[in-house]
């Protein structure tokens, strides 16, 4: 079957309909032909199933695909994934979140597409504010949202991005107590023993330096001092208020508001935020802990990012390849004004 | 036993010299008396083997504590460290690279020490630079080399780190062809069938677009260009130089040229190298491949970084760990004029 390239589709006659659009769901009829996408003629291009001339001149594969490149930005990208997919068995269609798929055994005009797949490049930065609208958008119409990255050597991984809303099942996370802790170099300690039990037994906050004092950190410091737990002093005796806390900190975390409004917005959503420095993020976080004698697993492992913030792919692929590795869910918590929004990507396979 | 705080030491009389250091190996006898570090009078402070005055007056350990803080950057990091080096059994002194701890079961004036500990806030900037003197240090003089990484929650993280050489069993790592390929946007293909499946089946490179034609990563293509293996064209045919091909892939990878010169001294060297991407990082690397049909687990992961890198430590914990749960080694190549030098970073347990 003859058909034409034309700027970035190519035409096809009216045989065409009938032998790829009714029976392959290749294509859409434009008039009394079909017009395929790029990626669509090359997938049957390579198997035969056609012919495309250019200007009178029949293309070989590779004069097509070197064609195909200069017309389409991410062609390349689009058609390892779209071969891929329709290997897989599903049936695929080119569309504004670069495919729609169908679900397994179901085809177009008899189910709609479940799945939205977004094409990537390892190499692009992804902005998290696209990612954002793109699973919203997905979200909204009851869509599952696939990234699909390609990496430099062409393999494909594919991550499921869905939106969360991380709800935790501790009670008042905060003890009605009230004690005195220094801000040493760049961690805090509470002196008194009872009050240092108490809030490391039951409220899960900082580790025991000995059996005496607790030591926290600077999230949790600044947490326990916003509810009125405990009194910060500098190593000579002088108390802290709150935005000098904040200052303070800062200067020794560059990016700890960040950090604490995640923190807060966990605590305060009923979990237990702790570190999550072996793991490569900025916390490992419980829904629930009954007892410091016996910790569950943790659930999620969060990074706290900004609305502006852009994700290399490599980076992000090492964060949720470590998380899924020891069964947690790997979450991005984004600032978004006062507010924080919750991505949980995860690697899927198709 | 009072003893007196005097700048950044510890001063004690003559019979701390038998207390403390003959029997547990605690200070420096200077003089008559003895001279103890801060970290050293605060463990024996809480475990309430002396006592400390300044000016005349006892401190309690808060005092102490807090004062220590204010006389030597670091002192909390440190206490945390020796505290626990203690608590575990190890004889521990003071020393350059922060502490030198014996072997177990021995003491100083009975065997050397075995292993330089070097202390390290999760929150400072650790510089590669800092880091290979620091190990070649200790090698040198035939001693293991341990950071000692304190996170914000006081929680410690042991990491050897050593010099490596990375030796692979791969012969000869380039078939003798000639081939022709297209740099298409941001990957190359080759498209004889023939070439194709020698380059991926022998030579291990790429990954085959379809039965007959294979897609190289940039870093691979420019090795085999240079090896005058294959010939890269742009979509419309005109060949490229090597300046030409350095010159677009570094448009499309800003640090491509520090990547390739580690995909080249690794493929140098006779390994296998591929992309690492799923893990997060730059390569995996196999020392020997038998067949395309059986990959073996690959040994490696490596990260290609700058001689004036500098180490976000919770990113180095975050591949470390991703690195050792799949066990690999990782790796990282550290670039040095035209050289690399390995460095291998791995979790361990005191």
């Amino acid at each position: 079957m003859k058909t034409q390239l034309k700027g970035d589709r190519v035409l096809a006659g009216k045989e065409a309909v009938a032998e790829l659009y009714k029976t392959g769901y290749f294509g859409r009829p434009k008039g009394e032909g079909l017009e395929l996408s790029l990626v669509e003629a090359a997938f049957l291009l390579s198997r035969g199933k056609l012919e495309i001339e250019l200007e009178g001149t029949l293309l070989d594969f590779r004069t097509f695909f070197e064609q195909a490149s200069l017309r389409q930005p991410n062609f390349e990208l689009k058609y390892i994934v779209y071969k891929d997919l329709k290997e897989r068995g599903y049936y695929v269609q080119p569309s504004a979140a670069d495919f729609r798929v169908y679900p397994r055994g179901s085809h177009p005009g008899k189910n709609a597409a479940n799945i939205f797949v977004h094409v990537q490049s390892e190499r692009q930065l992804l902005p998290v504010k696209l990612l954002q609208d793109s699973v919203t958008s997905a979200e909204n119409v009851h869509k599952q949202f696939i990234l699909a990255v390609v990496d430099e050597e062409s393999d494909l991984t594919f991550y499921e991005v869905k939106t969360a809303v991380p709800k935790g099942e501790m009670p008042e996370p905060y003890p009605a107590i009230k004690t005195d802790a220094t801000f040493l170099e760049d961690r805090v300690i509470a002196w008194d023993s009872q009050a240092s039990e108490t809030l490391y037994k039951s409220g899960f906050y900082g580790k025991m330096l000995d059996s005496e004092r607790l030591q926290l950190s600077l999230v949790e410091s600044l947490y326990l001092f916003s509810r009125g737990i405990i009194t910060v002093r500098d190593r000579k005796g002088k108390v802290f208020s709150f935005d000098e806390f904040v200052e303070k900190a800062s200067e020794i975390e560059s990016f700890f508001l960040r950090k604490y409004s995640a923190y807060k917005n966990l605590r305060d959503s009923g979990h237990v935020v702790k570190t999550g420095f072996k793991f490569g993020t900025n916390f490992r976080v419980y829904r629930k802990v009954e007892s410091i004698e016996k910790i569950p697993h943790s659930e999620y492992l969060v990074n706290a990012i900004p609305a502006d913030f852009e994700f290399r792919l490599s980076v992000m692929s090492g964060a949720v390849r470590l998380a899924n590795s020891v069964r947690k869910k790997m979450l991005f918590a984004v600032e978004k004004g006062e507010e924080i929004e919750y991505l949980d990507i995860s690697r899927t396979k198709m």
